[in-house]
């Protein structure tokens, strides 16, 4: 498993956990961080945690059926800059107990961390349904 | 339209178009490109483009419902430096003249040309079927 395989299949097992757990996302995202959801564009970790909380159902749990990841390199100029993560997630989630599944398809793109290159936070986040 | 959102516009129009037509998208990627299509990966413009021709149907047509875009800066330190675009794609294709759509999901990471950054081109590429 590469390196960055290894990155976002970490990310995913926890972003997911943590979203279907309590929804408390703020450490991973930053003040320069966007998140795009259903096409409604959110700037900064507030902003971004808030829109997450006030989705409007009380439980939810994401069945993540594939994920793939690319490295994006910061500088492609540069292939010693630190090492950027693209990762796209497919999958179904199911709201307040649901048997119904509606499938989502969501795109990380995950930035090392300036001063601590081993940890990463998500700098671009778009997340759609798609309806049946 | 924020510049992104232009670029993100142009380009979804200009990649489907072709898509459907020949299938020529080799100017639109480099050697450095990287292409995951469902789960498989491939590198450079020629792998890519050699899988994209290979794929087993005669015509195909994709309707893209939404694109959602943000920009990704090539070094998150310095705003100044060219600007990447990621684009997100969720749409229909239709193989072979069928009227039964299949759900796919795209993710783009456009970079600007080093010698005109004013270009762009496909440096990741990740494609999902989203099957019923």
């Amino acid at each position: 498993m590469t390196s960055w395989d290894q990155v976002a299949k970490d990310f995913v097992q926890y972003y997911y956990h943590v979203f279907d757990t309590n929804r408390e996302l703020g450490p991973l995202y930053s003040a320069q961080s966007m998140c795009t959801f259903e096409g409604q564009p959110f700037q900064g970790a507030e902003a971004i945690v808030q829109k997450i909380k006030s989705l409007p159902f009380q439980t939810v749990r994401h069945d993540v059926k594939t994920y793939d990841a690319q490295p994006a390199f910061a500088d492609p100029l540069n292939p010693s800059s630190p090492m950027g993560v693209l990762v796209f997630v497919n999958g179904d989630v199911f709201i307040d107990g649901s048997t119904s599944p509606v499938k989502f398809a969501q795109v990380f793109h995950l930035k090392p961390h300036p001063q601590n290159p081993q940890s990463y936070y998500v700098y671009n986040d778009m997340f759609r349904l798609n309806y049946g």
